[in-house]
C-alpha cells in the first residue's frame, strides 16, 4: 500500500525480523515526524496532547469531533499493518473525502497513539489509558524499559513534560466517535470471503509478570540434587499456561517473553522472569485461567525449591463496541459483518468513555504481530474507501 | 581479601547483582589495564600474546617456565572470586616469594587468560583454547556477542590483530608447569574441614545451541488450537534436560540462558534459542545424557508443530590432571586433600599438552557463578601460602 511503503525502512529489525518501533524509541519518533509531515502537507494542523498521542485537525478543533486514527508503533519484530495500515487508511480517507468534495460538519481529526503495543514499557494502550484515565499518572511514569529507561524519562528526551501526563477531559471530550481501522489479527474475513467487516468485541485481557526466584549457582559444580533452579519452575509455569487455556472455551493465554537472570549458559539462574498474555470471552473465565496458572506456578516453584510471585501489569475486561453505531456502520458498509476480535485495541480503551467503532481489512493468513503480518492492496484500498464511507456518513 | 578489594568497582552489574566483565568489554580491558599496573609496578614484564593472553614474566621470559594465574572474566552476575582470586593470588604469592628472598631458578611467569567463562562469545576458555590449537582460528573469530559484535570485532578494538590468532606453539613451549588457584565451586573444602586442596579432574564438558522454530503470531488473536509455539516445545526440552541428568549417575545438566524471538509479551515467538551445558564423569555419560535431551527435544517439537536444531559450540572431554604433580603438590603442602570438580578451567585446556595442577581455596557454601560466591580472608591467605610454597618448589 503506497503510505505504508514511505515506512518500510523505519525500525527495520535484522536481529528478529519485522519492525520494532516501540513509544518515543528512534523509529517511532521518526514515524511521528513522518505523520506530522504527512498531515502537514494535507493541510491538517498537528499538535501533540500532554500524553503523547499525535492529532491531525482537518478545520478547526472542536468538541465532538469524527476521529479517526490508530497507532505507529509495533511489537518487537512485528509486522507492517499492525496500527500504521489505520494511520495511513486515515490519511488516505482525508484524499478520498476531498477527492468527493466533502468538507466535514462536525470537527475533524486523525489521530496516533502512543504506544498502544507496551512493547517498550509494558503496559498495552498506554496513549489512550493515560488521557482516559485508566492508568494511574505515577505508576506509568515509573514504567522502565528493558534498559531501565522510565517512561518519565523517555518522554522528557522526547520533548514532553511528564508532569502533564494523566487523565484528559478536554482531549476525550473533543472526541465525539472513535473509528480505528485495523488489519485484521485472525482469518475471520478469509473464512467469510469479505475484504472488510466491522468490529463486535474485544476480549478480556490482562498481562502479569511472573517471578521464579531460585538460588544462582555453577551449571557444572552444582548436583542436580543440590538445586533450587527457577528455570525448571518457569518451564512449569509455561507448559501450566498452555494446559489452563486449552481447558477453558475461547480463552488463550501466551508466554512470549521470558528472561533468566543472570542468562548466562553455565549458570544455574537466581531468578526468572516471564510474562502472562491472558484473555477470555469474559472476566470470570480469564481470572479463572489465571487463577488456575497462580496455583500451578506456586506448586511448581515449591516443589523446586523456588518462591514464585505474580503481578498484574494491565487488566482490561471485555469490550463490546456500541452496537448502535456498529450495525450503523455495517450498513453504510453494505451489510458488511461484525466480527469478534482477541486483540487489544486503543479503540477498546475508548469505547469506555465515547462511542467507538473499528473496521477490519481482511488478512490473508490471519498472522499478526510476526513479519509474515499481510493485507493484499486491493483490500487495504477496500479499507480505506469503507473508512472514508464511514467518516462521511459520521461527519455529515 | 587485599588485592581483589581493588576490583571490586570495575564491572559491577546493578541489574543482574554481581559483576559482568566480558572478554575485551570496558570492564574487562579495565581489569586488564589494573593487572599490567599490578605487575609492573612489581618489575615484572609485561606481554600480550596473540591470542589475548596476558604473560607478566619476573626476569627474563623463556621456555619451560613455571607459569601460575587465572582469568578476569566472570559470567554475567558472577561473583568476585572466579577467576580473579587466582590472578590476585599469583601476584600476591611473587610478593611472598619475594619477601622470603627466593629468586626463581626458571622462567616464571604470571598468565591472565582471556574470556575462561565465554560470557560473551559463548565458547568457554576461549584464550587458553585459541593458544593450544583447541578450536579453530576462523571460527572463534566468526563468534559474535548477544549485540551482533564478533570476536574479531572485539579484539581489533582492544588493539589487537584478529589476522595472528591461533594456535600459538611459542606461547605452549614456554609453559613447563601450569598451576591455577582457583575458589572452590562446591563444598568438597567444606565438609572435609580444610582450607586449601588439589584438583584430581574435571567432568567432561559441552554446550549446545538449542533453536526451536515455531509459527510467530498474536498472543490474543490466534487460537490454542491453531498454535505452533516453540516457547512450549523450549519448556518441554528444560524439563528434559533435568530428567535425563538426573537419571545418569553423576552428570549434571542445566538451561540458564533461554532467548525467545521476538520477545514480546503480547507475541506467540516465531522460535527460542536455548543453551544447553552438559556434562558427566566421562565421554559416554556426557553423550548419552545430551542424546536423550536431543530425543525429548525432537519429540516435544514434533507434538507443537515446531522444528528443533542443536548446534555443539564447544565440547571436552574428562581431563585427569598429572597425578605425579598432583600428589608431589599435595606432599608439598603437608598432604592437602586432591578433589575432582564439575567446574571447567583453562587449566583443563592446557592439561593435555603440559603438565597442569589446580589448588582451590574452601567456599563456605559452595555457591559459584552468581553474587554470592566467597571465600574467607583467612583461606585466601592460606591459598596465597599454599600456592607460594607450591611454586616454589617447582621453580627452584
Amino acid at each position: 500500500m503506497t503510505g505504508l511503503a514511505d515506512l518500510e525502512d523505519i525500525g527495520v529489525d535484522a536481529r528478529r525480523g519485522g519492525f520494532s518501533r516501540h513509544g518515543y524509541d528512534l523509529a517511532e519518533l521518526e514515524l511521528r515526524a513522518w505523520f506530522t509531515a504527512e498531515a502537514q502537507a494535507r493541510g491538517l494542523a498537528v499538535e501533540c496532547d500532554r500524553n503523547g498521542n499525535l492529532w491531525a485537525w482537518w478545520g478547526a478543533p472542536g468538541d465532538g469531533a469524527v476521529v479517526t486514527g490508530s497507532h505507529l508503533d509495533s511489537v518487537p519484530g512485528g509486522g507492517a499493518f499492525d496500527g500504521p495500515l489505520g494511520v495511513v487508511s486515515a490519511l488516505a480517507a482525508v484524499d478520498v473525502l476531498r477527492g468527493r468534495g466533502f468538507t466535514p460538519g462536525k470537527p475533524f481529526a486523525v489521530v496516533v497513539f502512543a504506544e498502544e503495543e507496551g512493547g517498550r514499557f509494558g503496559v498495552a494502550c498506554l496513549g489512550s489509558r493515560l488521557l482516559a484515565g485508566a492508568i494511574e499518572p505515577a505508576a506509568a511514569l515509573r514504567l522502565s524499559d528493558p534498559d531501565g529507561v522510565t517512561l518519565a524519562e523517555a518522554m522528557r528526551s522526547a520533548g514532553l513534560d511528564p508532569a502533564r501526563v494523566g487523565r484528559d477531559p478536554e482531549a476525550l471530550k473533543r472526541i465525539g466517535t472513535f473509528v480505528e481501522l485495523h488489519v485484521e489479527q485472525g482469518r475471520g474475513l478469509v473464512d467469510l470471503g469479505v475484504p472488510v467487516g466491522v468490529a463486535s468485541s474485544i476480549l478480556a485481557h490482562g498481562r502479569w509478570r511472573v517471578t521464579v526466584s531460585g538460588e544462582g549457582n555453577h551449571a557444572g559444580a552444582t548436583l542436580m540434587v543440590d538445586r533450587r533452579d527457577p528455570m525448571v519452575a518457569a518451564a512449569q509455569v509455561v507448559l501450566a499456561v498452555r494446559r489452563s487455556a486449552l481447558a477453558v472455551e475461547g480463552a488463550r493465554a501466551t508466554v512470549g517473553r521470558l528472561v533468566p537472570n543472570p542468562g548466562g549458559t553455565n549458570v544455574i539462574p537466581s531468578s526468572v522472569d516471564l510474562w502472562l498474555d491472558a484473555r477470555a470471552d469474559d472476566d470470570a473465565r480469564t481470572r479463572a485461567v489465571v487463577a488456575e496458572i497462580a496455583a500451578a506456578a506456586e506448586s511448581a516453584a515449591a516443589e523446586e525449591g523456588c518462591v514464585v510471585t505474580m503481578t498484574e501489569e494491565s487488566y482490561g475486561d471485555t469490550v463490546v463496541f456500541d452496537p448502535v453505531l456498529r450495525d450503523s456502520l455495517a450498513g453504510v458498509l453494505g451489510g458488511v459483518p461484525a466480527l469478534p476480535t482477541g486483540a487489544g485495541h486503543d479503540a477498546g480503551i475508548l469505547a469506555a468513555h465515547v462511542p467507538t467503532a473499528m473496521l477490519f481489512v481482511r488478512n490473508p493468513t490471519g498472522i499478526s504481530h510476526a513479519p509474515a503480518e499481510f493485507a493484499e492492496d486491493a483490500d487495504c484500498a477496500a479499507g480505506v474507501t469503507a473508512l472514508a464511507d464511514v467518516l462521511e456518513s459520521l461527519a455529515r
